[in-house]
Order: C-alpha cells, then structure tokens, then sequence
C-alpha cells in the first residue's frame, strides 16, 4: 500500500514516526530507538490522535521487552507508557493488547511476540480506517451535489496523522479523490490548537487533495450560502444513542448544517463506540491550559492575566447527526443498536 | 461623563484617540495633530468600527478646515477622508453631515462650525449609544437568570472602542454593571482578527466586569450546558425583516443559542438599519486577506500556499434573534415596522 503513514517499521527495523508538532513547517522523520522515546514523542504530542498513541504505545511496550524480556520489565514500561497521557482510552486498550498477546509466551519469544502484536495492532487500525473509507466512498457517491465538485467540510484532524493510515473522516475525501470523484475540502482551523490549520490542511495538500482552509466562525455561512454538501468529523467517543462527543465547535458545525439541510456524518471505529452510555451529556469535558487560547505560537493575542475557559470537546446530540460512519457501513445515528446486534457487542 | 472614550478633544483642542493596533499591550494616547494623521489613523485601523470611523473622519474634516478654510480644500480633504475605508457608510455620513453644516457659512466662521459639527456627532453618537444602554439594561433586569450572576455570551467588539463611548452590544452590560446587578461576560476571540481576545476582553478588564475568554468554538458548548443568559452583539447593517449582518461567526453563536432557548439581541444604533432592504441574503459580504486567517501576531499557523477563503461578515436570519435593542427602545426583530413608523423613517 502507499498510501502515507504516521507510524511505520523500517527497513532494518527501526520504529519512525512523524514530529507532528514541527508540521506544517518541517516533515521531520523521528526514530523512536526505546520505550524512553516512545514516552516522550507521546507525551509532547509528537504523535496525538487517540488511535495513534494506541499504536505508538503498543510499539513502545514491544521495544521495551526487545531490551528487557523480564515480566517485571514489561509491568514498568507499561505502567510508564499509560501514564503519558493518562486519559487516553486507547492507550490503555492497546497496552492491554500487547500484554494479553505475551502470556504464556517463552521467554526467548516474548521480545518476536510483543513486536508481531504491535505490528497487528497497526494493520487491524489501518484496516478499519481503509474500511470507514470504503463505506463512506460509497455513501459520497450517491449525495446530491450541487455543483460538478463535491464540497466537504471538516472539523480539527481526523486524517492519516491522527490514525495508521488514511484517518476517519479524511479516509472517504482519500477514496473519492483516488477515485477521480471531484471533491474540495473547506478545512476548518480549529482553534484553539489549529490542528485544522496545522495538519488537515497539510494532509490535503500533501495529497493533492483541493482544500481551502477557512476560520471555524465561517462554516456557518458557507453552509448557509449553499457552499458545503457535507460535513465529515471523526469523534473522541459516541454513545449508544448517536451522540458524537468530538473537538470543540463540532457542536455549532453540526447545528449549522442542520439549520441549512446539509447531511453531517461522523466516521468513527467501532472501538470509539461506548455502547454502555446513552447520555453524551454525562460525558465530562477535559478542560485544557488557558495558553492555549491566549497565545497563537507563543504570541500572546489576550490581555495578560484575562480569564479562560478551554474546553476541548462538545458533544453534538444525535438528532443533528444524520449517520455514523463505521468500518461495518453508514448507520442512522439513532440506529446504532443494529450496529450493536451486528457486532454481538 | 467619566464613562471611557475611544476619541476626545483635550483641553488644549487637539483631537485624541487610543491606538487599538497596540491594545491590549499598550494603552496608547495618539493626537491627531491634522487631517493626514486622522486619514492615516483609520486607514491603518488604528481607529476602528464603524461609528468611530464616521466621528474621526469628521474631526479630520474639520482639521483640514482649520488649516486651509477654502471651498476647495474641504472638497479635497473630504474626498481623501471618504477613501480611506471606501466601504463604511458611516464615514460618508459623517463627511457629509460636516460638509451640510458649512453651507452657506461666512469665511471666517468655517473652522468653528465644522469642528462644531464634529463636537454635535461625537456628542449624538454616545448620546445614541447610552440609550442603547439605557434600554439594554431594561431588557437585562428583566431576564430570568439561572444563578446569582447574569451570564452574557459576546461576540467581536461592540464596546466604546467601536463607537465614541459606551459602545452598542457592551453599554446594557456597563450599565447593568454600574447598577449593581452581578453579570459576567463569556467573551469570544473572534478569529482571524481577534477584536474579542485584543479589545472586548482589554475593555471589560479596564472596567472591572468579570469575564473569561474562550475560543469561538466554545460558545455552542457554554449555550448547551446551560452556562449563558443571554448573548448580546452589535451589527453593521440590519435589514427591513430583522436580519442582521455582523462578524463573521455571529450566525453560529444565534443558531447555538436557538437551540437552547437562549435570547440572543442585536443591540444598533437605528442609523445602521437599513429600511430599504429586506432580505439579509443581498448583502455582499465583504473578503479580506488570506494573511489574516494563516498568520497571527506575524506568526503563520497554515502551510505556506493554503488557499484561504476570509469572509469578514455573516447574516444572521430574524427568525434566530429574539430582538433588536435599539435608542428608541427594543423591537422585536420581525417588528421593525412599528420602529420605522415611530422614528418616521
């Protein structure tokens, strides 16, 4: 496949990830040489999006046996790897992963198991993304459009920099566009870490992708001035019920788009899906540090000492969300209970 | 009056304005010594917001009649004056307002009525913003509240560094806070330009009115979790049926607000309402540079090429905005027919 990666195993073995926070500047190429870097990369988002620290940290546990095969070793280097960013649903599930994949194993194989799981872990993630994308492709194929271009609209990064490979909601913009399907992307920025403005739009352009980048206050009017066909976003976690908990302002996106008629998808794997949670309202939001909002790459934009709220994520209800997009096809939000009986979840 | 000024003649005569390009780091005095120095001062937005703009061109006109009181040079001053920002109405209202009160006027009385003049739309502006005030502040007693504080949502900068004093959407706010009644302002950035994060949040500091800045992204969530009362903003040009065109992402934060049962005012001087027009849709809105959106404070945020779109207003339709706060009192948006009867126009 050659479609890019975030996350890759080279040559002579070597685990090399992408400094995200040197893009869109620099594309700066980082070996990961122990767990010690893994920790770091993770822990100074050098690498973010929840599936792919579940990745990195599954690699970072398998280079921790690779140096020590103990059990001890491995307890410590797991405990270490799922205190880099704490909260972190994935993290945890893939650690979990790795651990479950080395019992029983022969010690001299631990190091060969705990590897072959990290690179499993990888594939399955990519799968399900390369799968999302399928699903989605087909669903872009038959929207109405207004124009010859299909128009997309985005929300924060939900591509290939934020999973394996090809993203979530970016994975069907990829397919259309492989598949000659005419498609622009409106990226919004997505204040306050830019994640939009910073790695979306490099994404798209890296890809060829068309794409204009736009402030989140500008999605309203171009879904009102008949400028979108479609909203895509990934999501952080969705509720048995749909409700899509996402970075903060999907909320306001997906009320414009319903005030104006535009279907809003999100594309999220089935792992995101909290199947024991009905209410997105009982989802607490992570509040992040006020220098987020008050300096933009260290300039100070605010008053010194304003108050600040950051929350980082809202939760749009079902009723504005017109379907889940999964690596098992496109369901009504309010309909994820097929999904559920689907799966034998 | 002791309520703050965006622009005051000193006791020695010479005009003075605060440079908004350094706010909010530098709080600085700038005497606009002639009418090169007023056009300078707006054509470098170091004066800003349409009514101020129409009170500063007013001043630079009777400057440049001070120094030269011919026929000829008011003419060229005015026509200089009016390019400086061909497309705000007020400075051609204000230009010819001056211009109307030195017909027919005696040589050497010329420089005294223009800068009377100047003085009467100064004077009429703030007069127009306090009964906004005035009016608001009515609206705002009346307001159920959920806790102790009355909670206000703001967007862009609709305070006194917009207008000659107490500003349109801030004046109920100021006067509610001076009335003793606990309010706090949810203050949003307002990206690309940040006039929320650089003036709102700097102006409301300087008066003590408690509030905290937030991302515009974040105004869905706040409205959602039931953390605001009611949102206040200004609008450049409201339209015969109530719709109101205002800074880009207004019609987010008013759909946001609809969904939550949350009243959402346009507080507007009746000069900014147009009578002749009705539906919000026909007005242009106006494009601006792609600097603004990739580069903040000089530093670029987006990869170098990014297309851009930067749309710098919205319209938001009558039927999201629970009613107009105007000097004549408060109007429902779809009832702007009895205002016009009232006022005659």
């Amino acid at each position: 496949m050659n479609e890019p990666r975030s996350l890759w195993v080279s040559e002579d073995g070597q685990v090399v990830v992408l400094d995200q926070t040197l893009l869109p500047h620099e594309r700066k190429e980082l070996v990961l040489a122990d767990e010690a870097a893994v920790a770091e990369a993770i822990r100074a988002m050098r690498v973010r999006g929840a599936p792919l620290i579940g990745i990195a940290a599954a690699f970072g546990l398998a280079l921790a046996v690779r140096d020590d095969a103990s059990a001890g070793a491995e307890q410590h280097a797991a405990a270490r790897l799922l205190a880099t960013r704490p909260t972190a649903v994935n993290l945890a599930w893939a650690l979990a992963r790795v651990r479950t994949a080395l019992e029983g194993a022969p010690y001299e194989e631990r190091a060969a198991r705990a590897l072959a799981e990290a690179m499993r872990i990888l594939d399955d993630e990519v799968a399900v993304c390369e799968a999302i994308g399928g699903h989605g492709l087909a669903l872009l194929r038959g929207l109405p459009r207004r124009g010859e271009t299909l128009q997309v609209l985005t929300h924060c990064n939900a591509g290939w920099l934020a999973t394996g490979a090809w993203g979530t909601a970016l994975a069907p913009v990829y397919k259309a566009h492989a598949a000659g399907i005419p498609v622009h992307v409106w990226v919004d920025e997505t204040r306050p870490r830019s994640q939009g403005a910073s790695l979306t739009a490099w994404e798209l352009g890296e890809a060829g992708v068309p794409h204009t980048l736009v402030t989140d206050t500008m999605a309203g009017h171009l879904l009102q001035r008949g400028r979108v066909d479609v909203c895509l976003v990934g999501s952080d976690r969705t509720t048995a019920r749909g409700d899509v908990c996402n970075k903060i302002g999907t909320y306001m996106v997906a009320l414009a788009a319903h005030d104006n008629q535009v279907p809003f998808y999100a594309c999220v794997p089935v792992s995101s899906i909290d199947f024991g949670l009905d209410d997105g309202a009982a989802i607490p939001i992570e509040e992040r540090s006020a220098e987020e909002v008050t300096h933009v790459r260290g300039q100070r934009v605010a008053p010194a000492r304003t108050p600040v709220a950051n929350f980082a994520f809202d939760v749009t209800p079902a009723r504005l969300v017109t379907g889940i997009v999964t690596e098992h096809g496109v369901f009504p939000a309010g309909g994820l209970d097929v999904l559920r009986e689907k799966i034998g979840a």
